[in-house]
Order: C-alpha cells, then sequence, then structure tokens
C-alpha cells in the first residue's frame, strides 16, 4: 500500500486526491476539538469555510438549536458559543448537539479532501484508529492542515505517529512518499518527548503566547479516544 | 535574520517572496548543472519554462551559437545538445558559451523567484558559498524546486546544509520556519552518509533507474565550487 503526505491544502490538487482515502489533520487544534466534540456526544458537525456561511447555517436550521465553534486568528469569533479549544467543547455542552464549525486551516483542508473517495478526522488522540483504518486501503493520503499554507511541524508529527501505526497494522509493505518518510523519523526521534517537540512549532509557540498551553498538552496525547471521524457530504459524523 | 523554507514552486506565492533573498534549489540536477556549466566557463544560461521558447530563442541569436541543455522525463529533449547530467557541462563545451536551458521543476522554480529582490541558483556543490551569501541578509528564502510539486527529500537535505552554513556564517542569531528546522535536523543527522540519504528520495531512485547513478554521486558533493549563479532580468550568470 502507498501513504502520501500533503503539508497543507494548497499544496495538493484534485486528482492527488481522486480515488483515495484521505485524513485530513490539524493537530493544533481542529482535528483534536471535532474528535472531543464528537467523543462527548456531539451527533454531527458541519464543517463551513466562512464565517456568514456558519451563521445563515445556524439561522436555517434553528429547530436544532445547533452550537457554533471556531476561530478566526486562534480567538473566538464574535457572536460564537465556543472557540477551536478542545477543552471547552464538554460533554454537557456536545450530547446530542449538532455542531457548525469554522476555523483557518482545519476547514479549508476539509473542503479540500472532498475529492477523496473516504476522508476521516485525525489527531494525535485518535491516531491509532485513523492508523487502523488507512492500513485497510491501498493508497492512503494524509492531508495535513498546516498553518498559513505552510508546513508545520505539529502537523507532521501527527503524520509520523499515523504512519508508524499504519506499519504497524499493515499487512502488506507500505511505500511512503518523501514527506511521509521525513515524518515518520521526525515522530520516531521524538517519540520519548512528544510536547518537547510539538512546542517548537511556529504554531504552537503562537497559542502558548496567547495562553493556550492547556489546549496544546491536551492535544499532543496519544489515543486518548477510539472515535473515528467520517466527513461524508458535508457531515462529521462517527 | 529569519531563513524560510519551501518544499516546491507551487507551494510559494509572490506576496512570500517580495523583498527577500531566496535561493532556487533543485539539487538533482538542475541546479547541480547550472552551477557546473558556469564553472566550466558557461557565459551566460538563460532559463526558459518550454521547449518550444528555447528553440525560438536559439534562433533569435544564432550569432552566439548557443547551446541548447534541458530535460522532459530526465531525458535529453529531442533537438537539443544537452541534457540534465551535470557531467555532460564540461569545460569544452561550456567555455564562453551562451546556454539557454529548460528542465522540469527547476526552471519552473527561477520563474517563480523573480518576484524576490535578488535570486541565486544553489545546490550541495556550491553550498557554503551559498550559505554565506545568505547568511548576510535579512530575510532569506530557500525555494526547492521539489518533484512534481512535492516535497524532495534530496532538496531538504541541501537546504538543511545551506541552513547549517548559515548558522555558522551569520553574526546575528537565525530564526527558522518549521520546515526550516526540519530539514536543518534532516542534514544532521545525515551528515555522516549524505549520499545514502539521498538514495531514498523518489526522485533519485527514479534517476537510479534510468542509469543516472553516477550524477547523484557527483550531485552530492559538497563545496567542490565557490561559483555562485545569480539570477537577473532572466540571465543567470556568476
Amino acid at each position: 500500500m502507498k501513504v502520501e503526505v500533503y503539508a497543507a491544502h494548497s499544496h495538493v490538487s484534485e486528482k492527488d486526491l481522486r480515488g483515495k482515502t484521505v485524513v485530513v489533520v490539524d493537530t493544533l487544534r481542529a482535528s483534536s476539538t471535532i474528535v472531543t466534540a464528537l467523543a462527548n456526544g456531539c451527533e454531527q458537525i458541519l464543517p463551513v469555510l466562512e464565517i456568514g456561511q456558519a451563521i445563515d447555517l445556524k439561522d436555517s436550521m434553528r429547530e436544532l438549536q445547533p452550537v457554533l465553534g471556531g476561530e478566526r486568528a486562534s480567538v473566538v469569533i464574535p457572536g460564537f458559543d465556543l472557540g477551536n479549544s478542545p477543552l471547552a467543547y464538554t460533554p454537557d455542552r456536545m450530547s446530542g448537539k449538532t455542531l457548525i464549525f469554522t476555523t483557518t486551516n482545519g476547514t479549508a483542508a476539509m473542503e479540500k479532501a472532498k475529492f477523496a473517495d473516504t476522508v476521516y478526522i485525525g489527531a494525535l488522540i485518535n491516531g491509532m484508529q485513523v492508523a487502523r483504518a488507512l492500513s485497510k486501503v491501498e493508497n492512503a493520503v494524509i492531508l495535513c492542515a498546516g498553518s498559513e499554507d505552510k508546513f508545520s511541524l505539529d502537523d507532521a508529527i501527527t503524520a509520523g505517529y499515523i504512519i508508524n501505526g499504519i506499519k504497524f497494522e499493515a499487512a502488506e509493505q507500505v511505500a511512503l512518499d518523501d514527506l511521509g518518510a521525513v515524518c515518520e523519523s521526525l515522530y520516531r526521534s521524538n517519540e520519548s518527548d512528544l510536547m518537547g517537540a510539538v512546542k517548537k512549532a511556529a504554531h504552537a509557540k503562537e497559542l502558548m503566547q496567547m495562553g493556550f498551553e492547556e489546549d496544546i498538552a491536551y492535544c499532543v496525547q496519544c489515543d486518548t479516544t477510539k472515535v473515528l471521524p467520517i466527513l461524508r457530504d458535508g457531515r462529521i459524523t462517527v
């Protein structure tokens, strides 16, 4: 089987994704938040690109009393219920709810991923579960959200963790592209101190300066849940 | 000072390059070939994107008897004098000549780089000379040609070597972006066997299958020359 890694959604085109199984990774923090929301009882997540779309969508489905979540420049969007801190997506706020969600990089990567056959949402907290699913397919793609269209270290480490898991689970030989091989060795060489490695990411440094260190500590835990979000027809469910 | 790395020309936009000093890296083999041609007496290199452009340009400057060089799918273009093997750009073929040059990834990266203030051409064979020049600027960008719009291990290792050199030469602190930090550690962890590391690159494997192993061995030598090609107004000179 083959595993390819892309460092940002803008680095990938439709032809790279057609017929493949894709996992969208935005470790800090969109995909960690999505996994957490679903693990805490959220019924469905509707990712949208624009703030206006999110508000219109909420209005159009008022009877469901959806929760509005997401960020711009890492902070809560004015008028939204929740930001992009996974710790805020608690069982009492999520149980049975519909979540409308928009973030800077994560939801754009999900939009790009729609060209693929199957789309999962992955993070470190559900990394092994993602790896198990990907290990069963012929062509897997790890599509990192990246940070402002650039390679982001936190996502690369998560990609490496998932690749490590795929190699553990897969029945056949796993062929990696160049970036996949680098991510794998990046994960392996930082395995004993993932938090230390992730904290070196430019995006992690920004989040720490804004006081989100607790979020990072939460996101840099491996396999705290078996939830495997799947994105289909514009909805993310388990 | 700041050093940023981009893994492919399609990953970078005009705004990322404006006001910066850029080195275009296509280790296997365009930038190694350009450095070699100039080191062997070539007077100027005119990089062009398309085969047709190259032929028209040759016709328009017949009195200079320019040499046509380059590749598509790694082999010599029909009707061209030379391919993309640096070993073919010998002193007797290059001395005093004008070279018109087109390759799959390298010349596209050079085209993109034109938005920058200053553009150098870098490879391992002139890595330290490039590092010395970049160490004097405020904002440096290492623009890898990549392979088919993707991250390529050979270019990442060269980027890491150049970063290592910049850190050695620079008078001030060197701030790296996430990809820059990964390239640096990639170089450092493979320093004792660069050839072994480069041979793992997908593009290197393709070249080896096509019989270009000697080219790879040539390109994976550090600092065999002090030639520093500079691209200005569509011309590459020393």
